[in-house]
């Protein structure tokens, strides 16, 4: 209802929009977790990515938003079948959502008036093919939380509630924000998330002023500051639909796999998801940047985004996981 | 019901009333934190502000109090659409409300009689375009607070439950009272409140006796009392009608926004919402004193009530944040 | 159904009848919460209170005892409209009794046979010109407790509750027992009362066993006690009645006020609820007492039952707050 | 279902039974506490006294048993009028009965058939004029017992609930038997129960081997057990008919109640339930054993049962509150 | 389903063996504790027990299973009342049933279609003159095992419940079986069951070599190890319905009893359950091994497992209150 | 929906692709349970699994799999009842299924239109004769793994709820994979697992790109893969079917008894599900190597598996159980 702001207007937090347009060009890499102080713009962030994002393909009625109506659950009664463009899915998880509502569950009123047992989607149906977002995701319950990483990670949602068994395809990018003061995630949550980027406050003054000054000016006069902005944001949303292209056409040389498993060795991080969100958004930075071969650059650029939330804990590294994770990374790259 | 007391006629505590004049001025300050001890009549003053404040212009069975009928939310059965004058809403949020009737639920009703599945809206929609005031909001159920608070920021109630999928504005200003006493906010709540105030029995005499005075007067005989303080209360009502007009005027120089950085770095608050608060309530200021530019007086005036219930909490200090904030604003801006 | 002890009967306890007595001549005092050992009578006392009350002019089918039918509320279906005298209200709520029984609640009878969405009434609004009385307040749960004593001050109940937006008065005088050995009120609580006295099993054998003799007497035979004691009764009933009349007369000079105010300070009571009931119980006693002017004596007559309860905790006052109160009196009244 | 035990043959454990006939003589004594191990018979002991108790007369359909069609409450749908006698009911709480159940609630068959918001008495109308057994008092809920007690105190069980707003007399004696092992009742719980006794197991061998006995013979062959022990089952309950009547003839000196008084100063009994119950019991005592006159035989004989359960503990006085109270009485009563 | 593992060929476990024989001669003895190890074959021994009962006399269409058409319970609808032989019911209690179908419930089938307020049993019913067997006695909720216990000990089911207000007998052999690791019972439960054995895992190789031989041989073919082990299985339950026809006329000499008397004395258990169990299993022991005469053999040998668990924990005493029992029936029979 | 891995693409992870192995070979060994830190492709094996289980013959519309029409479920309404061939089931337990899901329920839909209670089957029916899989047990609800592991081993599901009384065959392998950092389970509940197999993250940087390499080429073109691989599953499925029907014909000589036994006494496992258990794995081992006679290698080969989970945690041994057991098993078995 009320415009977002401009996702290219705003100021700084340069690794967190890498992230998100990294999951636009290629949504396989996994959720985003935002980590910052109250106040830092994650919220803004987010709605502002949703109004980015290219336009999707999809069956008018269907939905779980299906490319071709054979892509459709049989449990769906469709409407028009025509094929139509629409925005991208950005769907909220308001506070107080009800589980129902996320997993969906019986159509009461069909129920009660035709007598019939269906099934009514939910927030993960209408996210499937785009973002399903999470404000405070510390505030959510544990086992909607459990629930929410299980359906992203398997990219299916399995119903099995009031004498329904059904199952839809669920594959959306999670995006989360949490205040690392709210108490912290379990370890085996952040895993399951593809990147995490931090956000502060900006500590230079000018930035500061600038932020203000931006904001005030979208406040007092939105139209102008809309259109100010959107070839800015026109651009992106264009080099986006280019990288997805040139995706899987990108070479991956031997060695880079070889640097992912040794940079992982030296990091110590647990399992093998790090190594292969870590090729996974390398080679969304390649395709991003336009390049057609994956380098060590890559790599080196996106190793803190994919790798610092895998680490364990580290008490005499006062510097942080992000800084341990860059450390690391020139050793061990060069 | 009753008749309410008099806001003119509140004896002492400055600035909760400005505090609540501002944000008439501009609701989007956002919500007023009333901290105070028990039997310092902050409920009398919220009570007193309802009947203070200017009616609005609304759709007459509009149930968001849209301005005009296009406005109107999709899922509202409206009844007239002629356009009248109507008290600005202050809804009081009772304790013992449940998440239904604050968010709005399925009208049962209307399924049962009509097989329908329509929305009854909550007092989250009755505010809309007015206040929300919650008596001794500690005693609040936290998932209530984070809701509100969550609604109140976004201006949109976003209802997903009970296979309903609405969304409405609801754009208010929450005005909570609280005691320090029994138990403090988190800090992530606090930081969401636009402004915050301290109020306290008065320590002199003949404040005290005034105060006694009044009181003894208004429960002898309400309607004399009311109407010998008639003349002050319309006037503050037209200041704030006045006010509004001027808002979009002001002028904000650009020294006052890099000042408005410099006093939240030096008083270490975290994210950006203090700083635009600043602002926003500065203007507010200037407009109901009827100024045209924005100064350092403005800031210096109001940072206390803007910025003191955002810093941390600081053991050694103990004037107290407000005092801390008073200090700093004058070594900041001189 | 059991008859009551007659109130003039009551051996000793001169303060408790005393507090009754005066919330009887102006209800606006607010609630008595009478504190002490089990088995000291507190429940007698409040039954025989009952009896002893001078009935109410209402009409025959208000659900809220209105005194004309314009005050009784829109959503009452009213039969008779004849204006009837009937015996004050004293309701009790039962240890059990749920919030929708106390609160009101949606009709379920008329919601199922004639589909119709109505109120219906709960104790609160039976209790409306009357008192409510809890047994043990300290065993209700806290969020019934914080709900009576809201209502109980704003003289008003507002529901909002399984589709229902109701409001009705429910003005009452609050009377709750509570034994010390069971847990403390939290003080915000205890401030909500207008007065506090405490019961003790007295000390005196032959008061003790002037106790036993009338109990025994009453138990032996009820009505030839019930005779004796009428008289006694009916002057109490007819000295209230007669006091009511002369509240509104009764002169405040501005030193008595300005001596609320000093007493209070000395106190150091948070607030000031504390001058304002003392005021209010002042001026009822000197009405009681037959006086067309407030005076000291009055004031320091009353002063332990208005303030005792509102003062901090000081731990090294072996003698408690009510001889604390007594001393404090004398130095300021001198 | 199963033949009770007949009184009479219970081997030993006079004070329990003394406790338990007394109450028959006198119901307004209030309930009997029994405290002892596990396996002492007190189940038993109460099956037994159920058998035993005189029958009364009752209006045939009157759901609480009352004596005449006129004291049948307004809410009962009489069926046969006539006068009968009936055993004395003795109705037991079984574990898990539901608060419904106990306090009586809407009658839901009636409310579908016939659309009537009928009440449905529950075990509290059917106990009204007998006994309430419950075993182990202590695994009943906390807010079960507490209503229990008031009801029994008060002899009217009060309904606020699921819409119903409905009284009815509700006099009974409360049985409960509890194991100190499991966990003590609140001290405001057991001044609320009129007498208290204590069970042991027998540590006499010949004692034991007689239980064993009669308990063998009795399984052995109940018909003829039960025929040996009638006779001596028959007179009990033929004096407690003779006590009843001379009940209210009994005299009660002025002395007496002077020991009364002094008896519970010295034991430092709080409140004054303990004189009340003390005289009550004596005077019953008094009836049952053909005396006209109260004497301080009879005080001093039923004393350790009307007073030792309100004593406060005293960790030094390893001899338990019973020999407490012996002592004292000697001491008092010389 | 599964066909169970043959009674007889259950290797060792002797008293565990006897225990339950020794019910089903006298199924008063009361319940069967089982304590040991995990994997130590207490669910198998009951399942063999259970084809191993003698099949009972009853009336086709009774829900409790009652002898003659007159003890079938007036709520029942009885379709056949043709008398067959059917098999000693052997209920399992699985974990998950819910409280409505242990003790019986509201038909909700019969309420719906015909209107009518009927009772469905639960397996309370179904136990009745059979067993009832809980595998994991401690991860049943506390107030459950109350209840089983409440009416194993009475054979009565009383239902208060959703308006019902049933009784039907319910005397049925508590089979419990527990792991000491997970948890011990209270004692007053464990003294509730007539009999305790324990089980452990056999030390001796041959012996645990033959359990897996004889394991492996009847997985390996079922049908013919079944046919190897009925004869022994037959003569045990032929040797059981000899015994219960010899038990009534077991002669029981009084000095029996006295050493009764005298053993619990020495062991300080509490209560007489330990007496009154000790003397019925020894009788159903004595007729088992076809005596006419019960000696102190017969004591000698049932007294571990009729009073072990009935004794209070002796820190110092480390051999197990089993040894303990042994010691003690050797020094005061000799 | 996608695409599962290949169950030979699978790099390293032995054991566990044994321990499944062999399950499919013989189901009656019960569950495995993979234990193992985030990441390590637990759920990937599984997944894999399902693809690879050879498929069963069953009666088409049979609820619970049967094989003939004659083991149907009475409480089934079949419809085809052709014999047709069908993949092994593999169900997933998703977390959030509740309960009645899980063992079955009322059939709502049944009950509402046709007034008939009948039993609408859950996962443990569908999971008859295949696997039911459980991804993180230690975030499932205690009591729902009671329940499965109970229904687990006695291979039926009891449902005693909502007024249904219904048992069904319910023979599945439980696979479980849980990990260590999130709680342990209970040694109960370890037992009561046929197997336990630990997975880690690849030390070696080879086996590491390895797999990174192969997760790569399966993404970037899933049918290529699929095709390259599927040789090999097809020659694990008919090894599988060969050693199924070799199985019963192994020899076991007597002498393998015996050192079964000797191992598990050696190692301290409690009761004797450790030998029953490693004597039917082993068996599985040879049937599915091919040859004809236990021996102590096929032991040696699968006591870790089968044993390690059944140990006292020792606190000194910092190898793990794991470790122990080969150790032992050298010792024992020379």
């Amino acid at each position: 209802m009320k415009t977002p702001f401009p996702f290219s207007a705003i100021v700084g937090q340069a690794e967190m929009k890498q992230a998100m347009i990294l999951t636009a060009v290629d949504p396989g890499i996994g959720g985003v977790l935002v980590f910052g102080d109250r106040g830092t713009g994650k919220s803004t962030a987010v709605r502002a990515l949703a109004a980015l994002l290219p336009p999707i393909r999809a069956v008018e009625s269907c939905p779980v938003n299906s490319q071709k109506t054979a892509d459709c659950p049989e449990w769906a009664e469709l409407g028009s079948k025509k094929i139509v463009m629409r925005p991208t899915p950005v769907i909220d998880l308001p506070l107080g959502a009800t589980e129902d509502r996320v997993v969906g569950a019986l159509d009461i009123e069909r129920a009660l008036t035709r007598g019939e047992k269906a099934f009514e989607p939910g927030l993960l149906a209408r996210a499937n093919r785009g973002y399903l977002y999470i404000d405070e995701v510390n505030l959510l319950e544990d086992h909607i939380v459990d629930l929410l990483l299980d359906v992203a990670q398997s990219g299916e949602n399995v119903v099995e509630r009031e004498g329904l068994s059904i199952r839809h395809p669920a594959r959306f990018v999670l995006v989360g924000s949490g205040n690392p003061e709210e108490g912290e995630l379990r370890p085996q949550l952040l895993d399951r998330f593809g990147l995490s980027v931090e956000v502060r406050s900006p500590g230079d003054i000018d930035e500061r002023v600038e932020v203000i000054r931006r904001r005030h000016a979208f406040e007092t006069d939105v139209e102008a500051f809309m259109q100010t902005w959107e070839p800015q944001d026109a651009e992106v949303r264009d080099t986006i639909l280019k990288a997805r292209k040139r995706l899987a056409k990108i070479q991956t040389p031997d060695e880079i796999l070889n640097d992912c498993a040794r940079l992982c060795i030296a990091l110590g991080s647990d399992g093998l998801r790090g190594e292969l969100t870590l090729l996974r958004t390398a080679r969304a930075l390649a395709a991003w940047q336009g390049n057609r071969r994956l380098t060590r650059a890559h790599l080196a650029a996106i190793a803190p985004s994919a790798l610092s939330h895998r680490l364990r804990r580290d008490p005499l590294d006062e510097a942080g996981s992000g800084a341990r994770v860059t450390r690391i990374v020139s050793e061990v790259l060069g």
